[in-house]
């Protein structure tokens, strides 16, 4: 049993939540949990998206307008979502979106290492369906990270 | 993007910590998280412990003693870290020890419809080495749980 006075409370300082561009249920829950921890702890909160290329067609790729419109759509949802954050009372709030042709390794080599999170906030069933490997991202980054991961359901 | 009445704030309410026979260090930091967490928003805490029965020699199973013993050492342990918490300020702690063949069995079949909890907590690197299967149970749970689960480094 470890000494009395590591039992000093544990909280985190820094809060990334994933979220996907579809509306799962998870989604949700998962931004109210990120939500609710932020603000009772003035952690800072990050809120990432990723935009796949697995998600570009040949088509879109060839169109530079197609392809600029789908990252200003996915900035609008960002967007949004930290809206709410500052609307649901979260002071400090970071939009992020990046792309790449791995949602887990954009969001392990990319997106952690910039914004450093503590804990990262993922809804169980987000899928990213275009995405090569199938299963949830949030046990994927579990097992990968080297962050405390919720898994929320 | 969900209603914005969705976003209303999300903890949880039942929080079952499961812990490892041996300190290791995730353990602890599990733990002060689990103690946060249910002291802030009034959640009720589950300690839970389970003594495999992969635990148990063919000399000891022939011993009643033998086996007495390290069933009671177990319920030290648990009541120990039971005593903590409320120390910590944890006002409902429930101290919970089961035994079975499989740690992720006895959790999920057990502990979990039991207990009832919302929210797993559990340390990264609690691995109980006796086990069949060897990595971090966080993970397992996180995987097979159908309830949310914190995988604290």
């Amino acid at each position: 049993m470890a000494d009395e006075s590591s039992y000093r409370p544990l909280f985190f300082y820094r809060i990334l939540i994933t979220i996907d561009e579809d509306d799962r249920p998870s989604t949700a829950r998962a931004f109210r949990f990120a939500l609710t921890m932020a603000r009772d702890y003035g952690a800072e909160l990050g809120i990432a998206s990723v935009l796949e290329n697995n998600d570009i067609s040949i088509y879109e790729s060839l169109m530079p307008a197609k392809l600029n419109e789908k990252r200003a759509h996915l900035h609008s949802i960002v967007k949004e979502y930290a809206a709410k954050a500052k609307e649901f009372g979260v002071q400090d709030v970071r939009p992020i979106v990046s792309e790449g042709g791995d949602v887990d390794d954009v969001v392990l080599q990319q997106i952690v290492p910039d914004f450093e999170p503590d804990l990262i906030v993922c809804g169980a069933d987000v899928e990213f369906a275009s995405h090569g490997h199938p299963g949830a991202i949030g046990l994927r980054l579990a097992r990968k990270s080297d962050v405390s991961v919720i898994v929320i359901r």
